[in-house]
Order: C-alpha cells, then structure tokens, then sequence
C-alpha cells in the first residue's frame, strides 16, 4: 500500500469516530475570540481612499492595540487554504462567465477532483479540506457528499451501517447525494410520493427533483421516502440508494436520471448537476434503509430503538447554524466589494469644482451601505454564538436532556431565515451601490447574488420557518400564565407584564447609546406583537384556522423576535473582553447602527405598539446619521478586517489596490466577442442590412 | 427602384415629420379606454384553479359586460405583433440559456436583421415595427437606433441636420448608437471627460463605457462631450461621429471600440453589445455637432438659436414615461408567471388530508402576491397618465408656456425611480414566490430579473433622482408663503396647513373604504414629511450642507410625494366611465390593497407624523386582509387579462395552461448535460476519483 494510501486510511479512521471530537467543555455563556487578522483603525478624518493604501503603511499585520480582528480560532487554517487556492491556476474564477454550460461543468469536475488529490497529496485535515472547499468557491458534488450524504448516514446509520459506508464515503470510493425534494415537494416533507414498500408489488412513478449531485455524478443517493409495511405507512426514511455502476458510471436497471436543466446566473449553480430522477421498481436490500432511530426487521416489523428521535432535530440546528455562518460570509463580500468601490468611485464634485466626491462620502451612501456593514457583522456573531447553541445542544442530547431543544430548534430556523433573506437582499443592494459596474461580470455580484439566493428556499422556506417559530412564540405566550418559564432566547418574555408596561426612557438623541435602552426598546416591541396575535387569535374558535388568517401578521411577530436575537448578541458580545479600545468602539458603533437602523425599518411596529414615542423615533434617526459619520473613517479597515484574498472575492470593482478602471479595461478585452474587430454575423446579418439587400437575404 | 425601396421610401418620409404626428388636442383631463382583451371574471368562492380553464368556457372573447379590459387603444396592433412574433421560429428564446456568448449575440443579429425584413416585406406602420420588437424581447442594438440615436438627432438636430440623417437611420444604411457614459462617469453629465475642441491641438484620452450597440454593430454614435472653442468650455453638446467604415465595418482611424464584457444573467442584456470606445485625436465635420439648440459658426463662435432650450426636458419626460410603461409590463409579467404557477402549486393539507392546498389560498401568499398584482395595474393607469402628462408638456413648450415644466419634470423622475425600484424588487419576490422552481431558467424569472434590474440605473440612478425629486419639493415648501400656487401633482401642497392639521376620520374597517379618507392620509404624510425636512434644512446655515447632510431624511419625503401620485391617479381612474360593474369592483380592491399595503409597509411615516392612530392602522390592517379574500377567486382572470402569449412570457411556471410539472420535466432533457448519460469529464476526473487512482493522474 502507498504511503498516500496508509495515510488516507489513518484519515478514514480518523473521521468514522467524528461523533465524539465535539468540545465537552460545559460551557453555558458563550467565548468569543478576537484574534486572527489584524487591520490598524484609522482616524483621519474621513478622508482615506483606497488609492492610498501605500502611504498608509502596511496594512496586513497582526495583534497590536486598536486593530480590528474579524475571524475565529481557525483563522490560520482559513487563511492558509484562502492563499493555497488563490495560488493555484486550475483554481480560476474569472472565466467563468464565458464557458458554456458543458465547458463549466466539466470545468468543476475538474476542479473537485484536484482539490481532492491536494487534500491528499498534502494530507490535509477534515477541517483543513472543509476550508480549501469553501475558498474553491464553487458549488459541486462534493458540497452534497460531504454536507449532506455522509452527515446522514452518520446521524441516522447503525452502527454497523456506518462501519459499511463511511469508509466508502471517506475515500470517495462512493459519491453520494442527498435526495428529499420531488418535482412537486419542497417543504412539505410529510408529504412525499415517493413510497419504499417492503416487499414491494409494484410501485407508483414518483419524481425526485432538485438534489445537487444528483443529475451526472453521483454513484449513491440517500433517498428519503414513505416506508411502507405490511400495508401500513411508518413515517419518511432514508434509503442508501445506488445510482450507477461503479464500472461504467450507467445508470442500474430502473433509473432514471439527468440534469434538470440551467439555473439562475451564469455560473452560479450551473457548475453543479442538480437532478432528476425516476425510480421503476427499484429494489434495495433491508439493511439499506438508514435504521438508527427505528429498524424493520427481516419480518417487515417496525422496531423503534431506544435512539431518541429527537436526534434529528440536532441536525438541523447543525444545518441551519452553518448556513447563518454562510450568510455572514457571503454578505460581508458583497460589502466589502461595495465599501471599496464606494472609496474608488467619484461622481459629482464640490460646488467650486475640484476633484469629484468619493460616493461613499455621500449620506444616501452610507445610510444604505452601512447598515449592510453592520449587518455583516452582527450576522458574524449571531453565528458564532449559533455555534455554540449547537454544542450545548448535542451534550444535553447525549444526555438525554431535550428541554431546550423547541427552543433551539425556533431560535436556529428563525435566524436561518432571517439572515439569508437579509443577506440575499443586501447583496442586490450592494450592487446597486456600485452603480452601473455593478452590473457587469467582472464585478462579482451577479454571481454572488445567483449563487446565494437559494438559501432562501433551500433547507426550510423562509416564510415557512417564520411560521414555525411563530408557532412557538404562540404556545410560549400561551404558557406565560402556567408557570413555565420560557428559556434560552424567549426567557425575556417571562417579563411580559414589564414589557407590556413599560416606557422607553429616551429624551435626548444620546440616550440612545445606552444598550439596556434599545435591548429593551426591542424586547417590548417583540412581546407586544407577539401578545397582540395570541389575542387576535384567541377570537378564533378553530385556532388552525386563525393561524391561517392571521399568518402575515405572525410572520412580523416571528421577525420581531427573530431581530432582537441579532441584536441581543451583538450586545452581549460587546460586553466580552475585546483587546483594543478602538476595536471595541468601533464594534459598538456598528450595534448601534444595526439596531437603530432596523428601528428606523421597522417604525411601524414600534410606534403601533408604542414602545417608542414619535419624538424618541426622530431622535433615533438623528442619532443613527451621526454614527454613519464615525464609522466613515474606518469603513475601508473594517472590511479589509474580513480576510478576503482578490481571488475569493472575485471582484475587479473590490480590488484590494483599488486599481479599478484600468483592470475593468484590461477584462473587457478578454470577452470572447472581442477576439474579431469585426463580429462573426457581419456578413449574413448586418452588411446586408447596411447595404438594402435583406430582401433577398436567407436569413 | 423594387416596390419595396419605393415603400421604404414612403415610410421615411412619413416619419421624418413625425414630430408633428402627436395629436393637438388640448385634453388637461386624462381619458382612460379600457378596451381590448375581455377576461371573464369568476366568483366562485375563491378555488378555480389553471387546471379547470377548459370547464370554465372560453376565456378569450371580446367586448362583454363584467369582463376586464388590459390593453388600451393600440391593442389590436399589439396583440396582432405579439402573435406574429410568437409564431416565428426565428424568434424563439427557449434556448437562450444554454447559448454561448457568441451565439447569443449572433442569434440575436439575425433576430434584428430577420424583423428588419419582415418589418419592410409588411410594411409596418412605425407603430406596428415598435411593438414588434417590444416582443421580439431580447435587447438589441436597434433598441439604441430607434430609442436613442433617432430621437437625438430628431430632438437636438438642425433642420438640414436631420435631412441629412434621419433618411440614413430610417433605411438603417447607417446603424448608430447612444454615447453618454463614460468608465468614470454615469449620473454626472455635466462631468464628463470626453472633451470637443473645435480646431484642436491635442486631445486627453477619455473611455466612452456602456452604451449598447456600441461594441460590435454601430456605425454611427451620438457622442455627448464638452465643447471647448477658443479656448472657452460650452457645456455638453451631441456630436455625430462616424465609428467604422461602411464598406468593410472596420474601425476608422483613431478609433478603438470593442465590447465591454459578460453582464447579470445567462441572456439578458448579453445579447447586447454594450461598448467601450476610445477616441485618439479623431476629428469630424463642424455640422455633426447637434446645433438646434446652439451652433458654432465657422469661425468657432458659440451662438444660441431661438430655439429655447427646455426642450430637452421635454425628451426627458418622454424616454422617463416609456420607462415607467415597460416597469408596469415588466411587473405584470412576473405576476402573471407568480399568480398562475401559485394556482397550480399545492403545498401542505388540510389536517384531515386529501388533496394538498393550492399555495395561492395561503394567506402569506396572498398578503406578498396580491400587493404586486395591484402594483401591475398602479403602474399601467399612472403610466397612462404620464402619456397624456407628456402630450400636455409638448403643447406646452411649442407654445413656448415653461410654467408646468419642473413640475412634470420631478414627477416623471420621480415615478422612474419609485415604479423601477418597486418593479426590480417584485420580480425578485414572484421569484421567490415560485419556491425553489423559481431559480429554474424555464421559470423565466431569472432572466426577467436580469434583464430588467439595469432600469434602476440607467437614464437616472433611481436615488439621484429622488434627490431631484427632493429639491424640487423644498422649494415647492418654500414658496407656499409667497403666493406662487404649487401646481399638478405638487397641488395639494396648497392645502398645507389643512393637511398640517387633519385628523383621519377612521373609526371602523369599512371607512378604510372611502378613497378621500385614502388620499388625504397620503397627502397629510407627504406634506408633513416634506415640512419636517424643510424644518430640518432651515437649521443649517449652509443649505446645501444641510441638504447632503438630511439627503436620506429627503429621498424618504420625496419617496412619499412619489407614491401619493400613484396612488390619487388610480383613484382618478376609478372615477373614469369603467364599462361593467365586476370590473369596477375589481380594480377598487387592487386600489384599496395598492394602498393599504403601502400605508402598511410605512407605516412609520404614517405615524410618527401623526396622520393616523395605531389604531386606525390596526383597523386598515385588518381590511387589507379581507381584501385578500375578494380578490383570490379573480387573481387568475386579474393577470390573464394582461394577455401575454406563452412566447412572450417565456416560462413553464406560467404556461397558459397551467400544465407545468410534465412540460418541466420535458424541458430539463434538453440541457445540453444530457446529451450522453455519462458525463463529459467522468473518465478524466469522475473515474480516478472513485478507483483511487487520482494520484497519478494529470489533472
């Protein structure tokens, strides 16, 4: 056995046992770390362009006083797989835009399987691998592998199943996807067609629709169907499905399967084979259904196990705090590409002439790029602490402890909603900052806005998740009178009676800056909508159906709590040991920016309620405009603070250099309509035109 | 000369008066028509759905009572164009996504070309070959030529100037294009580095960036640059100037041209040739500088004709108004694709199970789908009216009367910005609306969005113009003292200190219904939010300090004063002769829903400047949710009045029939990824992945 290959066995072995890495510390408040890369504050007045980051000294330098550090403890590994595959040509991004729909697919194919042999080559750890996936910054199959298929076979697999899988898994021996959606099923997961009849006589077509992975690649799939026994339905399982040969890569007697087709954007998702398929009478032996939580045995009975079902649940926290993290990360590179333009670009100038204003100068600038900023970061610490949630979750699990669990499983799904739907809009937005250029290409929005939309849709609908925690919301209202106390992020509403009462204290703009005054000013609003819908719906006599009515206005509630979370963090966040005193003030900035902007959004709800007085609203808003002021000096060093090589960000208007127009210039030559002076479609369509001859032309 | 010159000719003759053409009479009331396509409306308790059209008998028939009416006068032409386009196969779009760039442009060379000639061999009226290309929908460079180029040299051209031109242009014996941006420069006009020496030494290089056709297919471009003679600047004029030769298409000397590279989406404006241009020392013809408005004397002096030079505006008004009537199409059509694909999509049950519910019975749904559908038709009736509000301003200046020119100035800048913005947002919502089928290219969506988000910038950037809009309403403010009598759509302004004081009278749901008590909550916050900015500005003692300073305080005014008008001018049309009682009716919901959700989704403008109580709002609320019910059993007849071929439409989400899930599958086959089961690229990357022989292999 190769050296290369004893290795990837120690790394397989390394992974089966992956369940018991997880951290035991039994930590109940949550450690932030500040630590990683290092941008000096500046405070010059405003006046910093990206033109001259050379006279400004270096910028890329670490743990000093007043600098600002943005990623986590596995900032190292982050920033070494950022610059290793920057560094690597067969890497590229910038091409992506002209390949053909074949020539991009082929094109991550290729991609996957170099980061696979580097992985190897240089014996990379699980978390290392993980990272140079993230910087590759492509979707693929092997997002779905290694997200989706083998978490699942590890969460919901026996023992023995998973000792048979994973290491097939691990080496990519197998590749797997994750089918759960059907042409007409998203959400609705109960609700699947598609059936696994034990001893099946014939069964029903049904289409799978969606899965990544799916359409061209994957040899397996967990198929997620109704099982069917003895005549009796037992809920929605996963299946370990085969797909193809592993000989020849043809599909297995009685599937179907393809491509669904192209998506949103030019690259984006159509690097990915996102799939179709069909099952004719496909059988799989028993032991292929993932049996960790119920088996059927070789008689076709049910048998639960004595796994709690309520393991599941786990995963979706897990899941869903991923993609909160992802949120942060996608909208602080839309940021970071419109806060650099903003200092690049110049339009209108000063009355007596002169060199033209930067636009990030501008109040209608800032009022609308930096409260994305500060969402950026507030989204960051969210996730950190989301993070946490989830570790705390799985030691009471193990322990057999779900009394947190509804809680945890509403406070994950309504901030998975809440901040891909934030970052989704904020990403256009960002665009539309940069103006015109934002519109092309080369300036990396288009994409990022294509390639992160779905999370919006994909693993729980929004508005659907909004609902679930509403339905929470609602029984824990209903609950405030029995003694129970709510915990964890509804424990504020064991105060109800205060903040139904209460009055917030503001007189002039400065109290604002008191973060008990808006942690309060928020925790009303929230109890008082919340309040207000358990009353409206209490008028109900078929309480089902008045949660139908009155869903629009439980969705607001359901944002309302979800809101004061960020905001409730990032407070407590502040509260945390941050080295720097400028670091420190800064980040308190950019809170108050993020709530007193949400406030200002979302007035209606606050005046209505009358948490807040018109006259306290006003002064708010002052309030707000002065913060926009401070944070403008250091707006290019808090986004420099995120890390991102050129090559992640992708953006020729977020150049590091800020060299925007002439690289824009030097792009635009590189398109393939360029490579003739004259166009290919002169002679047949144009010349003919020009010359009245289209009469007789064959066009 | 054939039959067919001699008809060209006839037709250019035709238009070369064309100014002329615009109808005299001096209407100051608007009149609205409502005729053309007649869509029964149902009541049927709210659950027809797309799959029963055919029991429910036809629904494409004429002239009826209770039948709503979409297009207005010029429909015939229209849905006659619609129809030819839809039946052409040289106009199909459904492989638009999977074409290369190259064949994209190309494709799109021989639409331009292949209409061109159908437009001679029927001998369009000018009328007809516009609405041909309006569905042809695909940008061109003809956009430009007809859009753009004509118009400029029809408006700002010498009479001699355009006899010369306008013949060329209409035979398309020249091809020009539009050219007043640069890399550097959008909004600034007045900023522009392309300099015009007359008699010049030596010229700066500038770079000419975006405009369409410029790349690959104009001969001819308008180029806008200052002037400078005798050493003297004369502010931005057009200039005619020859790009390439019009033997062989090559550049003429001192020219570089070239395309400017991909942009947003798989098609959209990628079909377009948007250019980059740099002009090295190239020199033109005195008379190529547009001179009707000033004209420079062989000896290089400047002289002003009498020709006054508001005009301009009056262009401005015109492109402004086709923007806001394409925002409504727009809008529409995305409703169209979110309205029936919501009929067809069944999600969750009823507890009791049985068949799952349609999603558009969902009141979350509802509460985000209806709100648009009302914007489609706000947006058609004020579109209406800023026709007729352009007619009135052409009478006007050739009767050299300027009063009501700033006015409709800010009002048609205003409406760009508020319809576009809302527009590109909507579409991205029926988007989501759709679930994950959405993201599909087949839904249309994607592209529909990609090609129209550039509306938000062009021919004004959406927040430079409420800025506009802003300063025209301070001074408006300022001058109530004086006796000088706000005039059009600033009239209520008169009634300031009224609107100052009113209370709203609402005191149950149903008063919600009366269309004054909407209006003068509408009038009451734009005033009182316009005051209050005044107030603001009269605390700075620079004013335009102050006006930078509160420019976001001032966009929210001027975004109120925006959305007044749309909402008085659908009121205005509901007082029109409307033929049948149901769709009366109908179109006051959408009235009350336009309005109501607007007053919902400000709901802090509405309060915090005291125009009404939380619980007028909480009453309005509750209206707008039983509006939702009256207008479910007509949301399929709402949107199929507007009646778009499948063609036009483009999307297997909003199939006319309803029947999307097989014609979805269909689809996906034909994705190129589906030519061989076996995937390019499985040999070199898929295989040695799977038999762990990657280590040798050569990636």
């Amino acid at each position: 056995m190769s050296s290369a290959q004893g290795f990837l066995n120690d790394w397989v072995e390394s992974r089966v046992g992956l369940g018991s890495n997880i951290s035991n510390s039994r930590n109940t408040s949550v450690s932030y770390n500040i630590k990683g890369c290092w941008i000096p504050l500046t405070d010059n007045g405003g006046r910093r362009s990206l033109g001259s980051r050379e006279e400004q000294g270096s910028v890329r330098c670490r743990r000093d006083e007043d600098r600002l550090g943005w990623f986590p403890p596995h900032f190292d590994v982050s920033d070494r797989m950022a610059r290793l595959v920057a560094s690597d040509p067969v890497f590229r991004k910038d091409n992506r835009a002209m390949l053909s729909r074949k020539e991009l697919f082929k094109n991550t194919l290729r991609k996957a399987a170099h980061a696979w042999k580097r992985i190897i080559e240089l014996r990379l750890s699980e978390e290392e691998a993980s990272e140079m996936r993230f910087y590759v910054d492509e979707p693929a199959f092997t997002d779905l592998h290694w997200g989706m298929f083998v978490p699942a076979i590890k969460g919901q697999g026996t023992e023995e199943q998973q000792q048979k899988w994973l290491p097939l898994a691990y080496k990519m021996q197998i590749i797997g996807c994750y089918a759960q959606t059907e042409l007409g099923h998203g959400s609705n997961v109960q609700g699947l067609e598609t059936t696994a009849t034990f001893d099946p006589e014939s069964d029903e077509f049904s289409f799978i629709w969606w899965p990544g992975g799916l359409g061209k690649v994957s040899t397996h799939a967990v198929v997620y169907a109704r099982l069917i026994t003895e005549g009796q339905e037992h809920g929605v399982h996963g299946f370990i499905v085969q797909l193809r040969s592993l000989d020849d890569h043809m599909p297995l007697p009685g599937i179907t399967v393809g491509d669904i087709g192209m998506k949103f954007g030019t690259g984006a998702y159509n690097t990915m084979d996102n799939g179709v398929l069909r099952f004719d009478n496909v059988r799989i032996p028993r032991n292929q259904m993932l049996m960790r939580v119920m088996r059927v045995t070789r008689e076709g009975k049910c048998v639960q196990s004595n796994v709690p079902r309520q393991l599941i649940y786990g995963t979706m926290v897990y899941v869903r705090q991923t993609i909160v993290s992802d949120a942060s990360s996608a909208l602080s590179r839309a940021v970071c590409i419109a806060t650099r333009y903003s200092a690049v670009r110049r339009q209108f100038g000063p009355q007596d002439g002169g060199v033209e204003t930067q636009v990030i100068d501008y109040k209608t600038q800032q009022s609308r790029l930096f409260p994305l900023l500060a969402s950026a970061y507030a989204f960051r610490f969210v996730g950190e602490w989301l993070k946490w949630l989830y570790l705390d979750v799985t030691q009471r699990l193990q322990a057999n402890d779900f009394s947190t669990l509804p809680e945890a499983h509403a406070c994950t799904a309504g901030l998975k909603s809440l901040t891909t739907s934030a970052t989704a809009d904020a990403i256009e937005e960002c665009r539309k900052l940069c103006g015109g250029h934002g519109y092309l290409s080369s300036s990396g929005l288009p994409e990022l806005f294509a390639v992160y939309v779905p999370a919006c849709t994909y693993e729980g609908d929004n508005v659907v998740l909004l609902l679930q925690v509403a339905r929470f919301l609602m029984k824990t209202v209903s609950q405030l009178g029995s003694g129970k106390k709510p915990v964890g992020t509804t424990a504020y509403m064991a105060r109800a009676e205060d903040l139904l009462q209460s009055r917030c204290s503001v007189q002039k703009a400065e109290d604002w800056l008191k973060p008990s005054v808006i942690l309060e000013a928020f925790e009303a609003r929230a109890v008082r909508m919340c309040v207000a819908c358990a009353q409206s719906l209490s008028k109900f006599q078929n309480p089902e159906e008045g949660f139908l009515e009155l869903s629009a206005d439980l969705v607001e509630a359901a944002i309302a709590h979800c809101q004061l979370i960020v905001v409730s963090k990032f407070i407590e966040k502040l509260q945390q040991d941050i080295p720097g005193k400028g670091v420190k003030q800064q980040l308190q900035i950019l809170c108050y920016i993020y709530a007193l902007n949400l406030l200002h959004k979302h007035l209606g709800d606050f005046l209505s309620t009358g948490c807040i007085t018109p006259k306290q609203a006003s002064l708010a808003n002052d309030h707000l405009r002065s913060l926009y002021s401070k944070v403008r000096p250091n707006a290019i060093a808090l986004v420099d603070a995120f890390n991102y090589t050129d090559h992640f960000l992708g953006s020729v208007l977020g150049r590091y250099d800020g060299n925007v127009y002439p690289k824009l210039y030097e792009e635009a030559w590189k398109d393939p309509l360029n490579d003739s002076v004259v166009p290919d479609g002169y002679q047949e369509y144009i010349r003919p035109m020009l010359k009245q001859q289209l009469r007789n032309a064959r066009l």
